[in-house]
């Protein structure tokens, strides 16, 4: 497992109010205080920022845009994760789980289904 | 680093055409066949599918759907990621670098300006 | 009322499996047989092809695309709205609405709260 | 043309700077003054919100919130439609042009191919 997605999703849980997280002085507090459509649109808006810095990066060559957003985007996954109870090591487990059964490729037969 | 993220990367880098994925047999190599807007068409409508997945699991408790979904989603930023040659781990480095530099929450201050 | 919104959601009406739609021989009709998350599919991934067509034109001056995507858009919203045995003049008068109580700013107001 | 269309393109179409949109006071001469990824933002987040919305529709009953959120999203691109010099009719035109041309599922058979 990542040290680093372990670290990340221990922040993010120790940001649940529950656990003492403050939503007036953490982003992630605030988001869980507000609840899951909060989260969802975050998800949204995330993934239409990944696409915007794709689009820009083919223009002005500036990849670590993508890179940020990408970072943005797994970042509010991992707390929609935590909303669920569940961790970023879940779903390592099913992309592992993916590749074991059937190939990386399990998806493609599944979706051209 | 993650063993799944680092073999997940390195199939998806062996199903560039230019490593000789075929496009016939995966659907991956497709993907790149088809491009940048085919990838990022696939980011926005899996992040579509999480987000119903979440409000779906408020309503029957199917967790595993919203593991699903997501996992559907981290698999093609990674495949976007390999379309601008870059990897799962400068994805980590990036959540590990504002972890360190400023505490998991340094995107809050940052959005809140 | 726009005559053209008035025609487009009487013919989407026309094709639900209850009017005599036949799934096979029209898109909108199978869209309904496939039910809420086929149509929501379809509305994150026409957003998503409408930001792209954004970008675009930015580069290449193409226009037209942004108008068709929008369009393509437009469409898939008539099919949800039609879903919902809502009708794109319900739309309309929601945005007349929100002019005549307190002009087209009303948004901004509400959403600034 | 709908007369609601047409007034609500008029009145986006006043709140560009150059036509004397104030940010300070309107909230779509704000996004004017912020450019093409504020708008297309807007798209993208407004699009998960009509998502999320028919979602919840199905457990509460509650359409009027399909229909709020669909006119945010029509008057999102009906702003970012401006921002490319075009206009809501344009979008009509391409609709009917559609049923013109080759019945209302000239999409579908596009899409298929």
């Amino acid at each position: 497992m990542s040290e680093t997605l372990k670290r990340l999703a221990a922040v993010i849980e120790s940001r649940k109010p529950v656990n003492g997280g403050d939503p007036e002085k953490s982003y992630v507090a605030k988001l869980f205080v507000k609840g899951d459509d909060a989260i969802l649109k975050k998800i949204g808006e995330e993934a239409t920022e990944l696409v915007m810095a794709a689009k820009d990066a083919r223009v002005d060559g500036n990849k670590s845009q993508v890179l940020y957003e990408c970072a943005d985007l797994w970042f509010h996954t991992a707390v929609l994760l935590a909303q669920f109870d569940l961790k970023p090591q879940d779903v390592l487990n099913e992309l592992a789980r993916r590749e074991g059964i059937s190939g990386i490729e399990e998806k493609a037969s599944r979706k051209a289904d």
